[in-house]
Formats: C-alpha cells, sequence, structure tokens
C-alpha cells in the first residue's frame, strides 16, 4: 500500500467520524428546544451600551427586539445620556444584584416546555412542588401567616412604629375588613391610654425606611407580633442572630432581587385559602424559576451571591455618607457596625434606604427640595413620618446609584457655595453694619 | 497529479470543512443556556408508559428525576393500573389539552435565564409587557372589573342563578368586607320581593356546573352584572354570537389548559390596586409564558388548538351520552346544538362538566350512590342545587375520563342487571302471589 493510499484511507476515515458528529449535533439540534434557545440567545446577545437591556417580550421593531433603557438613557442602544432627567430614587426595586445574575447565566436559566405542570395540582394535590419547599427551607425561609381562623368579635387593632412601611396601611385599609382596622403609630397605645381589645403589631427589622434593627414594643396575651424580616439578608443589615420569632414574613424578592418571586404568602391555612382564592398558587413556571433561582443563591452557603450583594451595598452606603458628610441642612440615618453572625466578621452598615433628613428650619418640605436639583425619592409622611423627611432607595441599578449620588453632590456644594456666599453676606452686612453704625 | 493524490486533498478539504463545523456547534453548545436546554431534554425524554410524566422539578430519586403518575397508575413507569382507585372527577383540571402542547412543544417552549425582567415594573411604570397586552388583545380578552371606586354607603348584595358557581360564595365571603356580602340565587330577588338595594348579579355562560348558556335575570340602574365567560370558549360551547357585554371576565387557564395561566385580573384601576397590593403584578416569567402560548393558540385564527379541543370534548360527550341513554335512573343535562359564529357551523354540545341527576327517588345523594362504584364528582349543593346533582369534570386527562366512562357503565349495567333482577322478582312475587291466593 502506498503511503498516499494509507493518508487517504486515514483521511476518509475521519471524514466519516466527523460527518458522523456534525450529523449528531445537527440531530440534536433539531429538537424542540432549539427555536426557543436560539430566541433567547439572539436577545441576549443583542447590544444596549451597559445602560439597557433587550428581552424575549420586548418591543419588536423591523422583526428584532430593540433595547429598553435605563432611566435617563436613550437612543436605539441606550448609549445617550439624558441629561434633564430625573434621578428617580422613590422605588425599592432590588435591582443591584442584576451583575449577579448576568454572571451566574449558565447555573440560573431555566427551559420551559410548553406542557411543564398543566396541571392546577401537583399530583399530592398541593400549589407547591416538594423540590421548591425543601429549598425555600434550606434557604431558611420559614413563611407563616397570621392564623384566626374565624372572624373575631372585635376588629384587631394593626399599628406599626413610625417611620413604617406605608403598604401596611393600604393593605389593611384596601380590603375595608370587619377584622382589622389600620390604627397608626404604635407609641399611641403603648402607654395603656385607650389601647383596649386585639392589637396586631407589626415589626419590620431591619426597618424599612430607616434600616435600623427593631424588636416588638407591645407585649401580653392580647397582642400578636408579625415580623416582616423582607430586609433581613446580609445585603442589608448585619445578621445579629438566627431570626427565630413566632410569625415571620420573608420575601424572596429581596433575597434575589427578582421583583415577581414574592412568596410572602405560603404555609398557614388560611393564607392557603387566600391563594386559593385569588390566584390557585404560584404559577408554576415561577416555582420552577425560583427553585433555579434558590439553588444558586444558596450555592457554597450563598456567600457568593451576599458577599456580591454586601460588597456592593456598602460601597454605595459609602460615597453617599462621605457626600452627606459634608453637610450641614442634610442629613442621613445612623447605622452601627455589629457583629454579623452569618459573615463571622464586625461588618458596616448596608442599608437598602437611606432616611434622609432636611435639617434646615425652612426645609419642611424635603422632597420638594430634592426635586430642585431632579431628584426624587418617597415622602416621609406616607411612612407616618414628618415631611422633612425622605426616603431614597439605594438598591435599583449602578446607573440609578451613581445619578443620584452625583445630584446628591450637586446639592451639597450648592450648600457649600451659598454657605460661601452667606459668609461672604454676612461679612458684608457686618461691613455694612459697621458702616451704618459708624455712618 | 495522481488521482490518489486528487482524492486526498479532496478529503482532506472536507476534513478541515467538517471540523469547522462541528468545532463551530461545539462553541455554540458551551453558551449559556446548555445546561438548562440539556436537563429540559434529558427529563423529557424520560418514559412513563402514557400514564406520567417527569417535570424539571419533580422528585429526584438516585439523582435522576422520577415519573409522577396520572391518578390510578403506580409503578416506577407508571404501568401498573391500581383497580381500587377513586375515579375522581371533582375539579375543572382542563387537561384535556396536554397532547395539544406536547405536539407543539417547538412553538410553545420559552428559555427564562435567571435576568430576565428583574425589575418590579416595565420601564413604563406598567405590571404587563406591551407586548402580552396586545397579545391579549388579540385574543379577544377584554378583561374588565368590577369598577365601585369608593366604599358605598351599602353594602352591595352579590347574587347568582342556581346552579351556580361557588367560589364566587367563597370570595366574597373570606374577604368579610362591608361593602359586599353574597345573597344566594338570583330568584330570591326577582320578584320585587324585599329586593332593596345594589346588585351584583353573577352570571356564567355557559354556567358552570351544567353547560347552559346564560344571560342577566336582573335589570334597572341598581342592578349591574359581571359575566364571567371562562368557558365561553369553542372547546366548551357553540359561540352563539361575540361576547360583548359590559363587565367581562375571561381566564385564560380554560383557553390554553394551563392551570396557572389565570389572568382574571387585569384592566380596571381597582383591580390593579389590588394586584398592586396583594402580588404586584403577574410573574414576569409568566407573562412569557402566556405570551408564547397564546401566539400558538391564536396562530391560523386559533383553528387548530379549537378544533382539537373541540373533537376531544365532543367524543367525550358522546361517549358518555351514550352510556347515559342505557340509564333511567341516572340522566346528564340536555344540550341543544347550535349555530356556531366561530366555526360557521352547526355544532353538539361539547360541556366542560356533566350534570348528573340520580332519578331515583331514594338517591338523595347522588355523590354517595357514585361512591359505590368508586366514582368522586362535586356535590350539587355545593352550586347551590338539591343533592340529587352532582357535577362530573370532563376537561381532566385522558385517563381521568376514560375510567370515568368505565366506571359509569358498571353503574349502568348494575341498574339494568337489577332492572333484570327486578322484573324476575316482580315475576316471582307475582309468581307467588298468586300461590299464596290460591293457597
Amino acid at each position: 500500500m502506498s503511503r498516499n493510499t494509507i493518508f487517504l484511507t486515514c483521511s476518509i476515515v475521519l471524514n466519516l467520524l466527523l460527518f458522523h458528529s456534525w450529523y449528531f449535533h445537527g440531530e440534536w439540534e433539531q429538537s424542540w428546544t432549539k427555536s426557543a434557545t436560539a430566541e433567547a440567545e439572539f436577545v441576549a446577545s443583542i447590544s444596549c451600551s451597559g445602560h439597557g437591556r433587550a428581552f424575549l417580550d420586548g418591543s419588536i421593531v423591523d422583526g428584532k427586539p430593540v433595547c429598553e433603557c435605563n432611566a435617563c438613557y436613550g437612543g436605539s442602544h441606550c448609549s445617550v445620556f439624558l441629561p434633564e432627567c430625573i434621578a428617580d430614587a422613590d422605588s425599592g426595586d432590588p435591582m443591584f444584584l442584576e451583575p449577579f445574575w448576568l454572571k451566574h447565566a449558565a447555573s440560573s436559566t431555566i427551559v420551559v416546555p410548553g406542557w411543564h405542570r398543566m396541571s392546577y395540582e401537583f399530583n399530592d394535590d398541593s400549589l407547591i412542588s416538594k423540590e421548591l419547599d425543601a429549598q425555600i427551607r434550606e434557604t431558611s425561609c420559614t413563611v407563616q401567616a397570621l392564623s384566626t381562623t374565624n372572624h373575631p368579635s372585635s376588629p384587631s387593632r394593626v399599628v406599626a412604629s413610625t417611620p413604617y412601611y406605608p403598604i401596611y396601611k393600604e393593605q389593611t385599609e384596601f380590603f375595608n375588613s370587619e377584622d382589622y382596622k389600620f390604627e397608626g403609630d404604635t407609641s399611641l397605645c403603648n402607654n395603656n391610654n385607650g389601647c383596649k381589645g386585639n392589637f396586631i403589631e407589626l415589626v419590620t427589622s431591619p426597618n424599612n425606611p430607616d434600616g435600623q434593627l427593631k424588636k416588638a414594643v407591645l407585649q401580653g396575651p392580647s397582642a400578636k407580633t408579625i415580623h416582616d424580616f423582607a430586609y433581613y439578608w446580609p445585603h442589608y443589615t448585619p445578621i445579629p442572630a438566627l431570626a427565630d420569632e413566632n410569625l415571620m414574613i420573608f420575601t424572596l424578592s429581596k433575597l434575589t432581587g427578582h421583583g415577581e418571586a414574592d412568596l410572602d404568602e405560603a404555609v398557614h391555612q388560611r393564607m392557603l385559602t387566600y391563594m386559593n382564592l385569588s390566584t390557585y398558587g404560584v404559577a408554576r413556571e415561577t416555582q420552577l424559576r425560583v427553585l433555579k433561582l434558590l439553588k444558586v443563591a444558596v450555592e457554597n452557603e450563598g456567600k457568593e451571591m451576599f458577599n456580591f450583594g454586601y460588597q456592593t451595598m456598602r460601597n454605595r452606603w459609602r460615597k453617599l455618607s462621605k457626600t452627606m458628610s459634608l453637610s450641614k441642612w442634610f442629613s442621613i440615618q445612623e447605622l452601627e457596625t455589629q457583629f454579623c453572625s452569618f459573615s463571622e466578621r464586625v461588618r458596616g452598615a448596608t442599608p437598602a434606604y437611606a432616611w434622609l433628613k432636611c435639617e434646615r428650619e425652612e426645609d419642611k418640605d424635603c422632597n420638594a427640595v430634592l426635586h430642585s436639583v431632579n431628584i426624587t425619592g418617597r415622602h416621609g409622611s406616607l411612612f407616618g413620618a414628618e415631611s422633612r423627611f425622605v426616603r431614597l432607595s439605594l438598591v435599583k441599578s449602578d446607573d440609578d446609584f451613581d445619578l443620584l449620588l452625583k445630584r446628591m453632590g450637586t446639592l451639597v456644594s450648592q450648600e457649600n457655595n451659598n454657605d460661601g456666599i452667606n459668609k461672604i453676606m454676612t461679612h458684608t452686612n457686618e461691613f455694612i453694619g459697621t458702616d451704618k453704625c459708624t455712618g
């Protein structure tokens, strides 16, 4: 056999092997997942200059999904900064974790076939998959609900310490129920002053808006306490001790940053009844997604996600604190460093919100003062506090925070310039005064 | 150049092309969607003998997802029929459409990356994507809500015609609101008999449980009507005319068969408030899935899905009607053939439920009679009707329906055997009687 013939034989064998491999991949690609995968990869590959994102269910222009720009950015690729735009620090949308999920794309993606879990119920008649239930327990999300099974003879009075999360008031009032009435600040009912009947005290810790770790104020058999631990995650606060209260609410959205993954409603019977009547359980594809996300979140005991979250929030708080330290007209809450049992060291503050106070007597409407430099926050009055307070959200995207910080810097430098002018004015007045006196 | 050399050159070129192609696919496969795709394809490939299914979030045994068997089937591959098992015709779980979605796997699958729409809101501050909103409108799902914006001075009285969907009563009573009271049957308030105040009449058409097309009974300025068109789809009823009422509720779950895709709550402001307070909108991955499913559902004007649904339900109703025609002790509702403006021809009945009546005087508790042959349905009393009625669900899986039909056949043949025995007994008694008389 000539050398050429040997080469040719080898080459043909290689041809056959490669063809088999190519054909096999080809076949694999023809599977039912191909079109959805290609679509998702294409959308993810659209460039939006780091200031926006294209989505699978986004608007279509000329047959292609287009960029949805972050606030204050525009143009077809979100590359244009809109200078007159308002820095919106109102909502508590935890977008600061988006970069974490972009980094963990491969492990956090799900493929949902059209026939996935079409049934109303799982085959054990429950509304939540056993796997997700187990995963939530692993994430220490013990979710419970207020278990007054029958309508009580007199309505329970719902209270919270000022400043408090305004949705409590809205939720209680929306249902206009005979069972619950929102009464406002806990202190109104603390000193045995006209405070008969059943009480439900809502305790948010760390508190929304001011980030303080809180304890229940009311005691005794007629007082029930609901602990809202929505922000009790290492992103937002040192964890001094494991949460171990009777009635606790956790929110997965504040853990993973996914706005839709609220699982407040879960375990107790009355809450199950509510779920049955309102939405018949959490959507199956949501359960699948939450399961996947939680698996990533708790990998390596959650160290990576919590570390990412902590570093991001710590940097933001440091930058804002530095800016605010130059001001006398504005202040933000003071938060102590504390030992964190989760990270096993003393940690600085990383609150989800700044609780800004306008210190000058004339600045009674603090949000109006902020509007003068194109910032908007959430009015203190919504939290049962004075209007000279404003809640500023620090959990939004990098773009949002950067703009907020820049505008706060403008505000503080205006003060310092004004202060300079005021000093000059004071000198001038003194001079004029002196002049007058001597004149 | 020798012939061999030419062959060798060609072969090497082919090798290079194939290698490039293989390498390219290799790279493509390394993308972030690979692991989720492989997982979904693997789970879908698990065989469960046609009597069950493995799911992505199903139980894991030895590191592999296992089959979840349909009711009345067992074994690791669901191949074992469980003969003593109860035919459960209670819930209205529309699983009859699962084969349609299996057939349309490629077009109905979605890939959801971990970073998909993490924000609480879309960038137009809404809670629903524009694309989905447009798609729902295309599907003619005009969803509206009761628009009493302020709490009225006296509670509205909620009524419905017997037999009615029991959840109305439960929902109204659960919230224990000062605004609404459930009063029961419409007829109690029809003859100007103690019927002052505001009324809200709930009209379900076709009706749940009995499949009849219904109209509002109450008229006048103090009566508001809510039309529940959950079953007003060509699967379940001829469509005599386009739905065009003031307040209409549609449910996507009964359209596509996906238990979780309820979008009852949507357009009006008060309903938006409710969504805000209870779950802050429909989960983003659910919206993505609904968008995808609706696109498949309305392809070619929905002809394929509606035809599949109609044929399936028509076959079921024919088989059940044939069995029941042999019985005098049991009857099912009569439904007229009607012109269907959607399919442009006269169509036979295809109700979602059989409304079974036990005709014998002594069979006052019809569900108890069914229990004797291992069938369970939903008690007529839950629909405000007599207990000699039972609602039997016809929309569940093929396995469920087949078993129901078989057991109903057993019941009817028992009757006919009994009837035979009775005739013999009558003859015997006559004979004995005669004997006695002559004795």
